[in-house]
């Protein structure tokens, strides 16, 4: 009977638990779609800065202004941390000209793929050999690729129902394109942009260079002119390309991570971090890449500060420097936290955009370490939220890991961000409100059920 | 012995079964995904035709484009239903103009509701009652309200988690409005937008009368104007406010629904139905309400039939007309269907917009009834479309539920729908590629199934 009586006190007290964490999750819900601001401050984070490349002034003018927001939001303490970042420069040309004695000439939509060096005022000219996959291009090896300009058109597979897996299928010519070429001889490369969608906007992104092996200059092409491209290699294999652009690398800079934190019950108790990048590529506004995923995380905190919530943990919104072309600001987070001995519980990054939320990865090993978030997944049921997943938690956390933090991603519905990732379209206008202060409410219910577990 | 064996043969065919329909299933997304039509076929609809207002020659043009694509895709048979229709005339002339002798004149953004009367050439000036609901009309009383117009702004709540709940919470005061408010001799109404933004968007959308109360002119403005219009009302109560439209019906006008079937294993065997309605409002070019819906459910079939799929019952894509002011099109498809002798067994609806799927809603009235079809939840977990609710099929369909068929829902995500719906803004530009293609395979691969139950 004292048994029973026991499992009978523990079960109510679970259900009442149940009942107290469903209500704060609906406060926290209620709270941010009736009184969010994570839209009013996207809109200056998008519309008054823009774009903000690592080390540009607008970067310096994000990082002021998410501080600012922070200190404005009442957050018990706002920070800076010192971070140094390769700014790289776009420059003012990027002339992409294909000139066929079959055909005439034609200019393609291009931009200068970041990192790249440039051509030099005088351009490079050359043939074009084209290939679908680093694979493609091994096959074809040096006697076909010397002298040339290798123009890499693998497309997204539509058939992949996440667009991030069609992505990370297609993405390695971006960032492996030059070097790879390179070493056969190529002497540029052109790629078909990172895009879902055919159309005329070319996709900026990171490439890389190895040490070993000359650097090569690499443009972004959009997916309609890499079509077009490829049809009329079809007609005519002897056309010619022009390339020109004035890109460079302009050394490093000092810039910063911007962090806001809310005390938890000990100054120096364990930490649980939401964030996303501050940086962004310059062609667009840096909207949903990751203005949305920096604007949440504040919003996030923001909110369970003024529904009045007393956190077990120290609660810290973090706004990464260089997520873009370096990872700067992650491994400094990482290290700072390290050296300062933070025991960092929980990292929950969002930087896949501010779309409508589906749920959450989990950078756990398997189903039994999944097991202790299993009992979260009911309370984001009524909100459309509960897909839960094992997932890679974000770049900029993931230097947490070694320190054993458990790191979880905010996971919104995948399929129009590669329309915008990386391009001109990556603009205010491209995210909904609603869309927007839902995953911010998703973010602070998340970190409100882990500061409870 | 042999039971065990005929259970364990059952349960080898039963799990080969579903390996069937999975593969199935992925055969259909995979065609939908790399090979599809809808977007293109979206965009002739919404660009070439536009705004489709029953009676219009716009909704003529529709019928004809949809009637010869079917035909073109090779359906078995694709035949139009004669259906008369309401005419509503917008007219050219909807002026809202607020004058103040504290605050001034303006003009708020407006449209006229449909089915509105209009004003007359020399217009309506009266001063000007607020209420956010028909509850608070109705304890105003005549006293109050005689010779006013009367301002219903209630906006749509943003915790509602779904927007069709918002939506259904706020709409009486559209379509009620007028009526209501002219038992208390209300002179007009003016009607906050439908709508989940706030913007400068005017939204329209059917509003009725009763044979029993005067007709009074009804506009809607947008809410960004009624938020305007109430500060400035609580600044000076005795505005005045201006209305005059030239709107109007014109009578009714002969027009169609548009079928196309493929034929299934009996010439008149059963039937399942899959539509969307053909006729818009005329502010915008009809794109998510209803285009999306029309265009999928024609994929939908076409999809099934390009992959070879011989179906057993007949499949039907029903372009439904006059939805939106008069559902004269989905009565008349029921009387046709029971005058025939035809036995619909399910039909689906798709008409909440061409965003990405969640699910879908079964007009079921248990779970008891519901069970037959919770197997199929499993195979649309891959594509994230595995909500399977309790709830109405479509206004379209409904009629149909008289004679026993099973009425389904396509549940896409709601969060964008109402800041488009019946606006200026919805157009082709406001749908997206891959959530438009990822909705018709998700409704071919359940048109696969209840084929198959």
């Amino acid at each position: 009977m004292r048994r029973l009586a026991l499992m009978l006190l523990m079960s109510l007290s679970f259900f009442s638990a149940a009942q107290d964490k469903e209500a704060a999750v609906k406060k926290i819900y209620d709270y941010t779609l009736d009184s969010g601001r994570a839209y009013a401050d996207l809109r200056v984070l998008c519309k008054q800065i823009g774009g903000r490349l690592s080390g540009s002034p607008a970067a310096a003018a994000a990082v002021e202004f998410t501080r600012q927001k922070m200190l404005d939001y009442g957050f018990d303490s706002v920070w800076l941390q010192e971070v140094m970042v390769p700014r790289w420069q776009r420059g003012q040309v990027c002339n992409v000209l294909v000139s066929s004695t079959k055909l005439g000439s034609m200019s393609l939509k291009s931009c200068a793929l970041g990192g790249s060096i440039g051509t030099g005022p005088s351009g490079i000219s050359a043939k074009v050999i084209e290939v679908k996959s680093l694979e493609q291009l091994n096959a074809l090896g040096q006697a076909k690729i010397k002298g040339s300009i290798v123009f890499f058109n693998g497309a997204f597979d539509p058939k992949e129902i996440s667009t991030f897996s069609a992505y990370g299928k297609a993405v390695g010519q971006r960032w492996g394109g030059a070097m790879e070429a390179a070493k056969f001889g190529a002497v540029a490369v052109l790629v078909r942009s990172m895009s879902s969608e055919v159309d005329d906007l070319p996709h900026t992104g990171s490439m890389g260079y190895d040490s070993a092996t000359k650097k090569i200059p690499a443009a972004s092409i959009s997916t309609l002119a890499a079509e077009q491209l490829s049809k009329n290699l079809a007609l005519d294999p002897a056309l010619n390309v022009y390339l020109e652009m004035d890109c460079g690398s302009a050394g490093e800079v000092l810039s910063y991570n911007v962090v806001g934190e809310l005390f938890g019950r000990k100054p120096d108790g364990p930490v649980i971090v939401v964030g996303g990048h501050l940086d962004s590529w310059d062609l667009g506004e840096g909207a949903h890449d990751d203005g949305t995923g920096c604007i949440q995380s504040i919003e996030a905190i923001r909110v369970l500060k003024a529904i009045g919530y007393k956190p077990n943990h120290r609660l810290r919104a973090v706004m990464f420097m260089n997520e873009e072309n370096g990872l700067r600001g992650g491994k400094k987070y990482a290290e700072l936290a390290q050296m300062n001995n933070e025991k960092h519980r929980f990292a929950l990054e969002s930087d896949r955009g501010g779309f409508t939320p589906r749920g959450f990865s989990f950078d756990v090993r398997n189903a039994t370490e999944m097991a202790q978030f299993n009992g979260m997944r009911q309370f984001f049921s009524p909100y459309g939220a509960d897909w839960f997943t094992l997932g890679g938690g974000g770049s900029d956390i993931a230097p947490l890991k070694a320190n054993g933090t458990i790191c979880l991603g905010f996971v919104p519905d995948s399929q129009r961000y590669f329309k915008y990732h990386h391009a001109a379209s990556d603009t205010f206008e491209a995210v909904d409100s609603r869309e927007l202060s839902l995953g911010a409410a998703a973010m602070a219910a998340m970190i409100y059920l882990l500061d409870q577990l």
